[in-house]
């Protein structure tokens, strides 16, 4: 079990055959805290220079590996860019294509009629993108120093110098906490019901779901195919969903409401795995015990902006700042799309729209600096690389 | 011949068998006087009261057929708003669909790795639009109020009234005036190669492009597939156009660059068909002449916006201004999205992002709206429809 649990079998056999560099477990693991970590003190750290670190020259960046990443790989490509990008290794703790890759049925991208999973469109991203020449790492960005010129982006194997930089390393689910959320975490306790939601665990048990919005009814429908019932806990009395996927949940026989209710606990059986959960009513404030074999949050997200910290404009919920209309960061240079900037649509077919325009304006950017000669310059002097 | 020639029989046989609406050839050539006249001065006029003419009651109205219109109306049918779309009938003399129906093939649409050719990918918006509940009018809207609530949109044969609009009307080719653009239209001289190239007049025949944009390269090299030659006509000494588009057309070697050079004047045959053209040297002033079957202008396009004058505010090239950062116009309740408001992107893939969100806004305006009791007023008194 576990996010991208599913997906990640598909991936880690693709990334095995793709990967430009060999990685072991142990660089997965540091490349994962270190991205769940504040940035590094030591700078130094960073950007190791160990044996087999090896540097590469690019005129743009690219970070992410959703549909505004893929995007911007593709307009950057088409206009000779020669685009890097960084996909990740299961960065924020998701394969390579992001929340898509965990969506089973896309219904609304647009050239799609018939449906298409989240799965096989982002892999028709990337080949579109690798068709028109971009390079793509299978590695995590985990460092940027946008104070010099060109840029630095580093994993733990590679370090890409960049005179551009698109960051469009999306966003990631929510979690609540409460006692017993980190104890059953992958033990009945989960954030993605593609992902994990066929698990034994589950079958004909019942399984609740947090949340009001379009994935709670979404997760909730997904579920039903699993459990014996399913029940969404919403902490007020009526849902944000659109009405469509509303009236879907409320069709369905299996699922129930619990309106204005808390998770205050989880708890478990004898097995160490989730058996049922303490309620609290925010109307009443009375407590009531729900017994379920799963509990998946479906309550929002987080964009994937720790490795930024300090190093661009973000707002206070952590979603990096773009200037009215536009792409552009508070760093000359350092453009954003999709999900990582956009708090409010964050829609495959958005976040494809503002990669297409981060290619765009990074190409006029780097077309203007040339022209002045300021993307030209020569790597710094020194042997820090 | 004619713009749209070659699309506009797929869509005529498509129109025949979806129409809504029967319309005879005289409503058709109305309906694009209409489009191409000034407002017209008696409103009246404009909602006629003879016959056939019917009125539909809706949440949400959508003018448009391309990717904003499209990507609107499946993100608003799949909200529940049942959403009424007049994608017209050769609006702006282009078929439904928009320009995307005149590009062959599209390369940099996300999620066709193969490339898909425009009038497939149309085709493909528009499946996934009614499979969704749209209801689709093959008319033409000429005439709106939004002076009054709800919104009034009328073709030639139908009234629409709408709580809320989304206007997603695209931008159609610009065209260069000269002595002799006019007497030759359609005699040789044409905006759409996709639509006309392969016409007998122009096979194995010398044929110029005027324009230096990506899309003077793209209409170049596919010119190339039938003319004996084809030269770029540009009255600057380089090109805007992307770098992987120029090496592409320079790579050709039937394609030839005639630079800094103006067209003064076409002339034509004893047949009445274009022979050649007055060329005068940007740089010198001189006059030369160039013997050619074809004339293509590719230089550049126009908001179709010309039904909206005095109704939204527009921006003094006539596209419609948005709020930064969203597809509200200046009326409330009324939308803008695609190339109509973008002068600057003008991508399906950022004209389909901004359909979706013109949908969203409009969903979250109806809401709001309809918690005020204001978007639920009934018809207004009188006989007016």
């Amino acid at each position: 079990m576990g996010r991208g649990g599913f997906s990640a079998r598909i991936r880690s056999f693709l990334a095995a055959a793709q990967s430009v560099a060999g990685l072991s477990a142990a660089t997965v693991a540091a490349a994962a805290a270190a991205l769940a970590a504040a940035p590094p003190a030591n700078a130094k750290a960073a950007y190791p220079e160990e044996n087999n670190h090896k540097t590469l020259r690019t005129r743009l960046c690219i970070i992410g590996s959703g549909p505004a990443a893929h995007t911007a790989a593709i307009y950057a490509a088409r206009s000779e860019l020669k685009p890097v990008l960084f996909e990740g290794w299961m960065a924020n703790d998701v394969a390579a294509g992001g929340q898509l890759t965990t969506t089973s049925d896309v219904e609304n991208f647009p050239g799609f009629p018939d449906g298409i999973s989240g799965l096989d469109l982002t892999d028709r991203f990337r080949s579109q993108s690798i068709k028109f020449g971009t390079q793509i790492l299978t590695e995590t960005a985990t460092a940027v120093d946008f104070s010099t010129r060109p840029f630095k982006i580093a994993s733990d194997s590679t370090t890409v110098l960049a005179d551009a930089v698109i960051v469009a390393t999306g966003a990631v689910a929510r979690r609540l906490k409460f006692p017993g959320a980190d104890e059953f975490w992958n033990r009945g306790v989960s954030a993605c019901a593609v992902c994990d939601g066929a698990a034994p665990l589950f079958r004909n048990r019942p399984i609740a779901v947090v949340g009001g919005g379009d994935s709670a009814m979404e997760e909730a429908n997904f579920l039903a195919k699993y459990g014996s019932k399913v029940y969404i806990i919403h902490r007020r009395g009526s849902f944000r969903a659109s009405k469509i996927m509303q009236k879907r949940a409320m069709a369905n026989p299996k699922i129930e409401v619990v309106w204005n209710s808390e998770v205050e606990e989880a708890y478990g059986s004898e097995k160490g795995v989730l058996r049922g959960l303490k309620l609290r009513s925010a109307a009443t404030g009375e407590t009531s015990e729900l017994e379920v074999s799963g509990l998946f949050f479906a309550i929002g997200h987080e964009p994937a902006t720790g490795f930024l910290r300090g190093k661009l404009m973000l707002d206070e919920e952590g979603y990096i700042v773009t200037k009215n209309g536009s792409t552009e960061t508070s760093v000359n240079g350092v453009f954003a799309a999709g999900d990582v900037q956009d708090k409010k649509y964050r829609q495959a077919i958005t976040a494809a729209g503002t990669g297409c325009i981060a290619a765009l304006d990074a190409e006029h950017y780097l077309r203007e600096a040339a022209s002045q000669g300021a993307a030209e310059s020569e790597l710094p002097a020194g042997d820090e690389y």
